[in-house]
């Protein structure tokens, strides 16, 4: 079978479009953030990828029907000369390195296919402890993207992330930088102990300012006011907290 | 050599098949099943496949002549207008994640080389705990299968199996919905402690008023006493009881 | 690269050879009856066998100079009508599973040019406790193999080896016999504990009588002796032993 | 995508190059030799080396700017007709032997295209404990280079290093061998609890006398005292020391 199967539900004209990534990672930061761009601008669900590099499963859906884990992509048209924009989710990043590589090396010829310009990857920073307000820290591919990014409120820190951007959300930046693009990675500080919402809507509000979007972040305030809540009970009854593995994978 | 070694033993002629999946997973549920309709049905093994992604193993017989690991399909022909059979069975399942997507895909070929229209996979439901009366769970590839399904008892439970469908049982409904095949998931719940011809036969008695064919269940039935037999001695002989780790590793 | 590297210091004519396979495995008793086997026979080495699936390691000779780690042929050539040999040992067997099956299809591809007839393969059946004096069993590709062997004095017991035989030694039979090949696997009884010279002249001794050829065993004497001081004096110190891990690995 | 990716930034004429290899491993020898060696010699890089074989990770520079993970060479031009060099470096080694074999491969037709006659490869031969004057082993791919070898005070020592040379630096020898190029490891004496320049500088300094080249040690000597004051306060602490896991994943 091909190691890396390709669905076009659809081959839509897109106009310059931005490559926006959130597969799941530390805190699911990517995951939620690009989850909740999709719906709050009703992307149109265009590509499904499936691979033998994701786990060998379905997930069953309430309806009784399987779904085959797969990663998906959405684009959103948008008025007049404003980058269209394509958001790729999914179940899982690949299983191995080099399934990595493979998966990441063909979403940039998707992208290259559709003439994306620019891409953003996102995903969470785990400082493995609690944090009340957190920084989106920043990554790029070209020097002149780091001042531009500044003036979004991005942090560029000397030394962070020290052990860099593992996963699917570095080698975007990475194996696209060889390929000559050009695209930048928002990571959302995060305790990594949590899926965190909190962290989700900062990475968010930073892209919607460079995006020019509107978002409703109710649903991210929602869920964060849960996990907030789950947070307080554990630290009363538990006297001492240890991250969930599952939560400290990589950054996404 | 081929990843996936295929060797016909005979190319039969089989009006309009229905494939029948039971490899070995949680309480070996669906592998007893298959190979008891085998039996019951005295299907003709037809094919063999080899793999790289089976252990590099032989099995010695009884005889002292050596078997390489395999997995086999049998057919069943049957009277009229009756859908033939093809059943099947084997020693093990791909040992990694692509070693299942490259066997499950090949097989799926084959299934569609005789023109397949429907599949039905079966494996166990683990619950960690022991069952009186094993429920039949079902999954399936598309919505007009549920009703068709809960005709003949099955259950369908939301958020059952929670975690999805792993192994060949899930691919072969995932990656055959890919492909635009029909099929359903029959899931016999067990303990997941032992091999479990209770659930077996729960799994057979639903598949065989599907397909219309008579079984004998005394086989399964002196196989589970045997089961229970051993069972009871040991909630005698050992005060806490853990699961065995081989029988827990996934849905098959 | 190559998967497999297969270099050829000579391409010798051979009058219908007998395929002899001793790699590591439990107690090392295949790779010490196959080494023997080309020291007393006076083997040429004329093919070399690299591969990828072998560790990333280089030797180091007591010359200072390096060897990468190999599997290697030795042929034998013998008077008048008596079959030629072609005996294969090596450093290592691949490691893993997928490995392991191409370097034994590669084999069989080399011992089907040089149309061999018939292929023995040597290893060791573990027991787990020591033991006085070593049985040989056996197990074949084709069931006519079983009566000859019983008169070499082999041991065909029903339900030994209960768990199959695990690498190189199963698999030449097991894809051989997929292949259309005729083989016997000989295993020398052996604790696993130790490397166990004393299993390999067991082994020889049958294979020296099918062979028709002469063999001095007063070196794997030695080291038998050797290992039996070795054994004593840890009975001595030790209370309890416990099987060294990495002899236990397989049935070579 | 291509397992190994090979991007040239430019294609120098080299007179008779000599290769240098020192990538991650024991105490990090080879690869803080290696790197000494380019700063000294104010190597040009001219060939960067991607690979779905290292890790699916970017690093990020102190300017916000990512770099995928790579092996990369230098080449320096020399005067007259003293041999030109290429050094390679890196950020890690192959992540499976499978892909240590490529990526060896990959490096020897590059050395090959450019004409290399010779290779020398730089690592650490771990000995577990503290040492005053590390002396430099040596391991050769012709036997006529170890008298070359031993006059430049390197060590040939019969059973050293026993379990021979995993990774790189005994890949490129072996491998190298088989392809029929001329090469020498060259090993300096670590602990292999901590990064090691003081071995770095004793496999140097036999190096630049080899290569006639001048070398200033003052760097790695300072690096050293920093090493060597950290080692005597961790003394002091801590009263029994331990190795750190990854300093001692293999002879690099």
């Amino acid at each position: 079978m091909e190691d890396v199967i390709v669905v076009y539900k659809e081959k839509p004209e897109l106009n310059n479009p931005i490559l926006i990534e959130g597969l799941p990672g530390v805190g699911n930061v990517g995951k939620l953030a690009a989850e909740h761009l999709v719906d709050q601008l009703k992307g149109t669900k265009f590509i499904e990828i499936f691979s033998k590099y994701f786990p060998p499963q379905v997930l069953v859906e309430d309806s009784g029907v399987v779904k085959l884990v797969n990663n998906e992509m959405y684009y959103v048209k948008r008025d007049g000369s404003a980058n269209d924009l394509i958001i790729l989710i999914g179940d899982y990043q690949g299983l191995t390195p080099d399934g990595q590589y493979e998966l990441a090396d063909r979403m940039l010829r998707i992208a290259q296919e559709f003439k994306v310009g620019m891409t953003f990857t996102l995903g969470g920073y785990g400082l493995g402890k609690l944090i009340e307000k957190p920084r989106v820290l920043g990554a790029v591919s070209h020097e002149d993207l780091v001042t531009e990014m500044k003036e979004f409120g991005v942090t560029f820190s000397k030394g962070e992330p020290g052990s860099g951007i593992v996963g699917a959300s570095g080698l975007l930046l990475g194996l696209g930088k060889v390929y000559g693009m050009r695209s930048v990675c928002l990571m959302g500080e995060t305790s990594g102990y949590f899926v965190d919402p909190k962290a989700a809507q900062a990475v968010l509000e930073v892209l919607s300012n460079v995006l020019k979007v509107k978002i409703d972040f109710s649903d991210l305030e929602d869920k964060a006011e849960q996990i907030d809540m789950l947070t307080s009970k554990l630290k009363e009854t538990e006297p001492q907290q240890e991250p969930r593995k599952e939560d400290l994978g990589y950054i996404g």
